[in-house]
């Protein structure tokens, strides 16, 4: 039986609480977050304090109350410090660093060069791009409270190891530790799927539901599982593995060395094969996959016929196995998200409504919702800050007892005095 | 965002305490309560003094404790009442009497007539059949704390409602309306996946982890998931609909229209298939569904090579489609259960190991064990009456506040003196 301790409950509540502020459209009170996470009043308003006195929140006016004193809004304190959010892929990483309000402040990209990439290369890549990123900020180091890495493949989290890559030959990097011979804040290592459901989670579909599905299609392909509101890893943080389930039994070859997997019909490649088979002589096969992809969504937008097949298999493929996926999870949402949904777009969604609602299960259907994902910018560096930013709204130091929140509002008060 | 209120935390903290008295091998003490479920001394004492004043719990003796005074040591009390747990199936309808601890004490199965079964019948025998076990057993009626009731298909549990039956013409049939004409006691509504998965979390599998899937495999096939100890619904209670996962594209015809279904191999009409396309003029073909896969589970004993080669063909089949089931959830234990299962038993689970050893992902198998359900008896009514148990202890008369267990406790009090 897994132990639910105070301290996960408490922490749960402190991240409902902040889920709340940032979902909401402008400053709330202490009683719209005791409404909106189903808290006592009581609970929601230390829980506000808490946050108000780790500087995580901030005052911002007050609202008349009905017959009582008037209310303190309040919003989050974008300038209590900064997050960094990492998204190492095939080919590049990007290094982004955020305020508290997980609003970009400045991002890079750095290249990855040759197949098998060694780790010496991405911690001295990731190392270099967070010291430049904190140099052209302005940012004071001690002001960094933590930075996310997602690494593709299968991540052991607690101990930050790299245990399989989808790309490289890694077995079982220690990442972290790696990392943390040249940096000094608190790291968090995660993959793209996870990242991006967390992003999803804080700042798109999850705002408003609390069961949702985010397929991710990019050169990788997976689904992000979260139930309850609450990001669903599984036995060792591998579920989730949709990429591999297979689609068309005896069907493509996929790099995993299995034949037919969704990954082989709906990631860059998938797509660019598809087109291959729709057109193998087509002008838009000259160019790199992702590039590819690009090309056959304007293509079909322009009334290309190739390009519209090529949307149009890949709908049928992306439908067939997102049905079957939807009936297991039963999810409130299902978000699209990657290059292949930010590409391919609309079309791509409409058509692949179409055969999910051939295929998926009328419950299944009826309490669903459909949709790309809205967060804006890379969801997976963003996503990799909000594992930093859950990092430090659980570092017992900041928030470890009600007895730490008193030592620091005394502490705090003898500041001001 | 999902409203989590202090009373859904009570009633979560209710479940584990009670759930680790019965998983202990014998009485247990407030102490091990605190330890198993990780939550404080002083809420473990709390609960346990909850359930004693509500009779759920009975004192069983005392243990030595080091330089303490003893220790009271606590067991389920069976006595406290009864619980009913109903298994609709496509021709018979099971009812069974429990005491408090879950133990059998009578049982009873009533046979539907006819293929378009109407719910007038379905609930006269449900009726019937808890009229004849309550005198049979001699039991008080106003002793039995409720009756769980399984019906297959799609239901809408806080309403009561079967929304959609796989096997009979109907729509929204509001079942524990029709029921709670002529029965007293609270019902409770749901499905044999979702029994049977909540049976296998408080007397199987789920004594040891947290997050398991329950395959069951009888006429017709599904998963049941829990995660973190809490069974997953899903937005509209239809979570884990495996049985018409796509499993051969073009495949078998399946009940519900589609092809290719994972039901169309591993339930019990699946395995007749499959015998029939081994050896059509098979002499094991002439009986109904269910006892044609018990003859091919003897006969394989017995070496006969056409069963065996039936076997085979379903853990393959079961294996193919459990390895994606698997990499989606990344379980701690996969369980398998039903008839079809029961029957075919461990050489269908050590070859369909095979198969998910040879398909899962290296994480996924790491993390995984994989069994027969080791519940006895019928696990779809033990899991009814489980739910019928669940509901006794989130009733807010016995259980609302801690002023109610006050009361309680006082008018305990007040009967003994």
């Amino acid at each position: 039986m897994a132990k639910r301790t105070a301290q996960d409950i408490r922490r749960r509540n402190r991240f409902d609480a902040l889920r709340c502020v940032f979902a909401a459209p402008g400053p709330v009170s202490r009683q719209d977050i005791a409404e909106t996470t189903g808290l006592s009043f009581a609970t929601a308003a230390n829980l506000a304090t808490e946050l108000l006195e780790a500087g995580v929140l901030r005052e911002a006016g007050r609202e008349e109350s009905k017959g009582g004193r008037p209310r303190a809004r309040l919003a989050v304190n974008a300038e209590r410090g900064a997050l960094i959010g990492i998204d190492v892929a095939e080919t590049s990483v990007q290094v982004e660093l955020f305020d508290l309000a997980l609003s970009v402040l400045h991002s890079l990209r750095l290249p990855l060069r040759g197949a098998d990439v060694r780790p010496e290369e991405v911690v001295g890549t990731i190392v270099a791009g967070v010291e430049q990123l904190v140099v052209a900020s302005g940012t004071r180091p001690e002001s960094v409270l933590g930075a996310g890495v997602s690494v593709p493949g299968l991540v052991e989290r607690e101990g930050g190891v790299s245990v399989f890559s989808p790309y490289w030959s890694w077995r079982d990097v220690p990442l972290r530790a790696l990392l943390a011979e040249q940096l000094t804040m608190p790291l968090y290592l995660d993959n793209p799927l996870k990242a991006a459901t967390v992003a999803e989670m804080w700042f798109g579909a999850g705002r408003e539901v609390d069961d949702l599905v985010v397929v991710t299609l990019r050169a990788g392909v997976g689904a992000g599982i979260a139930v309850d509101g609450a990001l669903y890893r599984g036995a060792s943080n591998s579920a989730g593995e949709w990429g591999h389930t297979c689609l068309i039994r005896d069907g493509r070859e996929c790099r995993c060395g299995r034949r037919g997997c969704v990954e082989a019909y709906v990631s860059t490649r998938g797509v660019v094969r598809t087109l291959r088979e729709v057109a193998p002589d087509s002008p838009l096969l000259d160019a790199d996959e992702a590039t590819v992809v690009g090309a056959v969504a304007r293509a079909s937008a322009a009334g290309d016929p190739v390009a519209a097949e090529t949307v149009a298999r890949t709908a049928r493929h992306l439908g067939m196995a997102a049905a079957d996926l939807l009936n297991l999870f039963n999810p409130q949402a299902l978000v699209l998200g990657g290059w292949v949904a930010d590409r391919l777009g609309e079309p791509l969604l409409e058509q692949a409504r179409e055969v999910i609602a051939a295929h998926a299960l009328p419950a299944t259907l009826q309490a669903l919702t459909l949709r790309l994902s809205a967060v804006r910018g890379n969801p997976v560096a963003l996503g990799a800050a909000t594992f930093a930013l859950e990092g430090f709204l659980d570092d017992r130091e900041t928030f470890g007892t009600v007895a730490a929140g008193r030592r620091a509002a005394r502490a705090a008060r003898e500041r001001t005095s």
